[in-house]
């Protein structure tokens, strides 16, 4: 499992007089913004959810990527805006040896979109990068891999104001036809570019649904195939 | 490794106007402290040490008692006071195998001062007496064990603005003497209640150092004997 909570960190920041700075979406992340982003995340967050799995018999582990070295991250270099301690990723920068170990030991690890550069920085990273990167890595190490990504609406939409307008099966050829023709929100696009991606990486199958359907991901929200 | 940091919580209690209530040193965990500690403890102290062992090449991993279900503690009743949720432990609460299963798999604990209920919450635990529990269990089970106390003074001392008053062998006879008479400073008396504790359990030995002192702690600070 992998988690975001760009809301309770921008409203965290709010309450300390630190106004969340996000171009296309994404965050900014100067030294006080790192410090609430890991303290939402990787402490709020994370562990509330591992405590609520402990309770239904799930033995989950919370982890960042700094966490047995798990996820290195690279510091983005942009020309064009400097990002502070943003991190990407890619599968090379996985330890999936070590990953592999707290698995087989029997743990379900729960992600936070905070991973490290290997040079004693936190960084913050796109959670569905991290889950897209996760799953490809996975699939290339030989695993059957479905990823599925979870957010508050049914699924890919035609239009956002109707749930009744899923899109059920999204291949890539579509996908550039509404792209291009602006009928994909524009905060579908990372998910989905993601999505594609871990595709070719060799994930099985890509779901994108509602939160509330992830028990029945199978046949709820929009499938995403080559 | 096990650390607190309720310096850092009290300041961003009180940055969000949450008061910190403390009675005898100990603080009362409402809802909302419970949160602030979480965030400090959990996310931003533990992960950015764990980052830091982690440029120096130690395979630290970071750990609440809910990661893992490692440690469990019971929310304190108290008919004096309503310390919210803080929660209390003992060595049967721990899941001595899970531990053992991260480190056989080469992670170094790591941990922070939260624990949970089992039934879905979080408590707040007092991250010395974590200490002397995990020392006392880990004996029990057959381990050698160290248990070295960081702080900020250079040992227990007889005049505590005096640091080359260090007492250099504390046994119980002489802390019990020392106590009554009152010359054992209040803040120390948790501290040292555990340390005698955990020899008890069959703790090799304990030490009171200070932290920049730790790299030496064999000749370093007061040696608790029993």
């Amino acid at each position: 499992m992998i988690h975001g909570g760009g809301k309770i960190a921008t409203e965290l920041g709010e309450a300390l007089g630190i106004k969340a700075q996000m171009v296309d979406g994404k965050r900014i992340t100067d030294a006080e913004t790192l410090k609430v982003v890991t303290m939402v995340y990787a402490g709020l967050i994370n562990k509330t959810i591992v405590a609520k799995l402990q309770a239904l018999h799930t033995n989950a582990i919370g982890l960042t990527g700094a966490d047995a070295n798990l996820i290195r991250a690279k510091k983005r270099l942009d020309p064009v805006t400097d990002w502070g301690y943003v991190g990407d990723v890619n599968s090379d920068d996985l330890t999936l040896d070590n990953l592999m170990a707290i698995m087989a030991a029997g743990f379900i690890p729960v992600f936070c979109a905070i991973t490290h550069d290997g040079k004693g920085s936190l960084l913050n990273t796109n959670a569905d990068t991290i889950a897209a990167t996760l799953a490809g890595a996975l699939a290339k190490a030989g695993f059957e891999v479905s990823l599925v990504y979870c957010f508050e609406k049914k699924g890919v939409m035609k239009d956002v104001n109707d749930d009744k307008s899923v899109i059920k099966t999204l291949n890539l050829a579509v996908y550039n036809q509404l792209r291009a023709s602006g009928v994909v929100n524009m905060g579908m696009i990372p998910k989905l570019d993601n999505a594609f991606h871990s595709l070719e990486e060799g994930v099985n199958e890509v779901k994108i649904c509602m939160a509330e359907d992830v028990h029945d991901f199978l046949n709820a929200g929009t499938s995403i195939t080559k």
